[in-house]
């Protein structure tokens, strides 16, 4: 490795495909280095012998301050947007904290593809000015640090879509970045996201992002980045992009809180400028979402994009208000009744899973405010199969024509995505055919909805905790509610997967449920997880995103009080 | 012609092109006769010799009694409903005098596809049963009958896409339909269209609609059976389509209301069982839209269907609350703000839309009560080229396989229609390039609207009066409002088309802006298009429908006080 390089963490050594990638990815990496002081580097011995948990380093490792361990771990977006318009803390001591943060983590889970510590504290500098002169912050998010996902542009920096030709410098902030750095927002970092964005891993050509409490285990993707870095609170706030689980499942793989909106409701205007859409999109649009620490932050940033009215801007978007109030208006006494899905009917989630989904039940189940009930599963094999066909409507010969632009080789799991349609182009025709069967089990979902007799759905985020690397072959429990455009959110548990073969799967899950189902308790049976948090998925109605929160909330409050009475 | 079948006026005889298909339309006009009875049919000496403007016949035939008369003539939806709560009519009698001018109108016009009073009637005898026994209407539409476009299935009735092999008896009513019957409305004819769905004219197997003020003008379409309908008061209220101005240019042309909202607010559910979608539906949304005598009975429609909450059962919908209201909320003092667009830089409109639409601008300039602009057209000819890729991605080859499916012959307007696309598939990458120009095209038009501060513009229905027939070629003034998808509504005007010969094009319209523009030109010098209605469309934002009622509401007020002082 060349010495002008940053070590990484890489249980797994990168193996390029080609000596022309090798050099690229070379040029890349070096680019990185560039702005990485000595000082903030970790010792040898860290990088090449790293404990399985990396979760404690950045307090230990000694390159923090006192006041920086205090900042990047004692706040959330909210309370630390407090701290620093009651000065209690600089803008420029926040971001200098979350910098240098961000950049272990990086080292310990290869989740950045690009830092600018530089541009963030001068960006801090002006915003302290600003409070100074006017005794008033600049907006709700004043001294904010947000993390935000490589394919999403920041004016000045790499943006790109999955494959490396579409790699540009952004001229222009896009709408919804505009619209956090008018509220005060500070950026200063990008994350990492997988080859094609359609791994639920993360593995790129900067690298492989690790899961900081098994660097064994992936931190999920396509936003992986993003989940490692605020796992390990680099960050506390990040954004990223879900059009199969790319929110969802990594903040389910990492522990923290992650929010898919229905389509249309949050702005993803100039994402990526001169980059045609995926194809995929023609039927299952790509939606961005926030990923956080707690949930009170997302509803912030909700608060924040909205009120910005960012459809007069972009018209594709709904003009959505966003005041939380549909369950308010119950019926007095009327409880919030939920349906808990425990598996789809194609794949019985792996022990760790049903275990966090069975503790949520019963937590919400002996508080008393909630109406319990089994959500029964819907067709998840067809929507697989119909979700297969409409992400690569050309079988793939779109990402291959992008991949050879730059003799790009294609990985492991993106051919594994496109390995059932590989080369079929289903055409004008198909297409339709798709949009028709997407729309008529849209309908029949919506009855089967209202069969449940539920506001909103609990089920798992994945099918297992977060996976050993090279192995999210399932994207059921997440793509399903893209398929049918729900909105959903992870709530993490304080449940985490025991070490190997301490944990089985219950006895009534004896008889697998497919060949799917088979092969993941293969995975299971190889694989060792140990210290894996798990997280489930909250689900509500298309369009119903504000009711989604309003039954977040309590549902949150409650697993909150369950998990402080049992530390 | 078989004395089987029920004459019609018919200026341009009907020219099967095969024996087969006439045999098939024979047939079919044969079920449509059966049901109607010698004492609601036309003397022949009206079918064979009618005046040009047939409006007065209704009135003045005598199969009308007086009080069917007070009906048909005296009320809009809402003031009938109210006298049918109040028992000043019965349903039956409603029903009847309905069903009765339908037929008449069908006579005048072949405005109908297929009548069924004895239906009507019953359903009628149920509910003013009901009103008996509970002593309160079933709902807001208690009795009111309303009229429907083929294509929307009403249970047990006929319905059609674009194509003959399409035709079905519906099992089961669409959404829409069900929602209206359960607030009491009464069905009792579905009306023509033309082949195809796609000509702004109504030519299908079952004969041309046409314009009652004008015989030899058309309706307008593809809902033209319920604009001529309307017009001839046989329906107060009815339902039509619009992917390219279906609802606005027949409602223009027949000098009635139409609206056409923002796609995914109406419920198009199950409109057609089993029949695949268009293509051009991949990236221009049809939508269903009202058309009525006044503006307050569309705003009545939409509350009914609104309050019944249609997007749970059809997740496709956006929950819209609508509760006209974002225009009031303007501070004290702001006026409403005006854009007119007199011409969209391709096309200049023929005399009489000039006319009016100068008209239009003097009386609400005047009224004081509005901030009047111009509103700058926004490249116009590269949206209509856009569209007409959109409209047919596979250039017309589904169609012409539906066509080939019952031997039915292609019609020149159809021919027209795709004959710069025909035959070139564009694939599913040609479909995403659409998809990201179109929301390219969106975004910039947003900025443009957004320069132009205005609230709502007022342009155009369509580039001239009713057309003569086969001669509406050019559809610029309503697509391009699909195109960026913002909702528009016609208003009608007291201005009406003059004698050939004695208007002429402003001095500053003297160049045609293009070759488009030029054989509009010819066609108006062509033509006669004395005593055609011209209505004015108003546009607001996307999804700001419920803002564009607000202001429809103002300005319909200025323009019948206006109306009513110059009569």
């Amino acid at each position: 490795m060349s010495s002008a390089l940053l070590p990484v963490v890489e249980p797994i050594p990168f193996e390029p495909a080609s000596q022309k990638y090798q050099t690229l990815r070379t040029s890349l990496l070096e680019k990185f280095a560039a702005a990485v002081p000595d000082a903030l580097k970790l010792p040898r011995s860290i990088i090449h012998n790293p404990p399985v948990d990396v979760t404690a380093i950045p307090r230990e490792c000694g390159i923090l301050s006192a006041q920086e361990i205090d900042i990047t771990e004692n706040y959330d977006v909210t309370s630390l947007a407090q701290a620093i318009a009651s000065k209690k803390f600089s803008a420029v001591a926040v971001a200098t904290a979350f910098s240098k943060r961000a950049i272990i983590a990086h080292q310990l889970t290869c989740c950045l593809t690009e830092w600018f510590m530089r541009e963030a504290v001068a960006q801090a500098e002006y915003l302290d000015d600003y409070l100074e002169k006017t005794g008033k912050p600049i907006g709700p998010l004043h001294g904010v640090p947000i993390s935000v996902k490589l394919r999403i542009s920041i004016a000045g920096h790499w943006s790109m879509a999955g494959t490396l030709d579409t790699l540009q410098k952004a001229t222009k902030d896009s709408q919804l970045i505009a619209i956090l750095r008018n509220a005060g927002a500070v950026f200063y970092c990008k994350t990492n996201q997988p080859q094609s964005l359609m791994h639920l891993e993360s593995l790129s050509i900067w690298g492989r992002t690790l899961n900081p409490f098994n660097i064994n285990l992936s931190s999920g993707g396509s936003t992986g980045g993003e989940a490692a870095l605020i796992a390990l609170r680099g960050s506390l706030f990040g954004l990223g992009t879900d059009i199969a689980g790319s929110v969802r499942a990594p903040a389910g793989y990492c522990g923290i809180f992650g929010f898919r909106p229905t389509s249309h409701v949050l702005p993803t205007k100039d994402f990526l400028l001169n980059v045609p859409g995926f194809a995929a999109e023609l039927n299952i649009m790509g939606c961005v979402g926030p990923m956080s620490t707690t949930l009170r932050d997302m509803d912030l940033f909700m608060n924040v994009v909205m009120s910005a009215n960012p459809s007069i801007q972009d018209p594709q978007l709904i003009p959505t208000p966003w005041t939380p109030r549909r369950l308010e208006k119950q019926p007095d006494g009327a409880r919030l009744r939920i349906g808990f899905m425990m598996n789809d009917g194609v794949i019985t989630p792996q022990p760790p899973v049903t275990r966090a989904l069975t503790w949520v039940r019963s937590q919400l189940e002996k508080s008393g405010f909630f109406d319990i009930k089994d959500f029964v599963p819907f067709r998840a094999a067809e929507a697989m199969k119909n979700l297969n066909s409409a992400y690569w409507p050309d079988g793939g010969r779109t990402l291959k024509r992008h991949l050879a632009m730059t003799s790009e080789p294609m990985l492991p799991l993106t051919a594994w995505a496109i390995k059932d349609v590989e080369n079929i182009d289903i055409g004008v025709a198909g297409v339709l055919e798709q949009r028709g069967k997407r729309d008529l089990f849209r309908y029949e979902f919506a009855e089967h909805w209202a069969s449940q007799q539920v506001d909103i759905a609990i089920c798992p985020v994945s099918v297992g905790p977060a996976c050993m690397h090279d192995t999210t072959f399932y994207w059921n429990y997440t793509s399903f509610w893209n398929y049918v455009d729900c909105p959903g959110a992870t709530i993490p548990t304080p449940i985490k997967a025991c070490r190997k073969g301490t944990e089985y799967y219950g006895s009534e899950d004896q008889v697998p449920l497919s060949d799917e189902c088979k092969h993941v308790r293969q995975l299971w049976a190889e694989g060792d997880f140990e210290g894996a948090p798990i997280a489930v998925q909250v689900i509500s109605r298309r369009y119903h995103d504000d009711e989604l929160f309003t039954a977040l909330k309590t549902v949150n409050e409650v697993l909150e009080r369950s998990t402080s009475s049992r530390r």
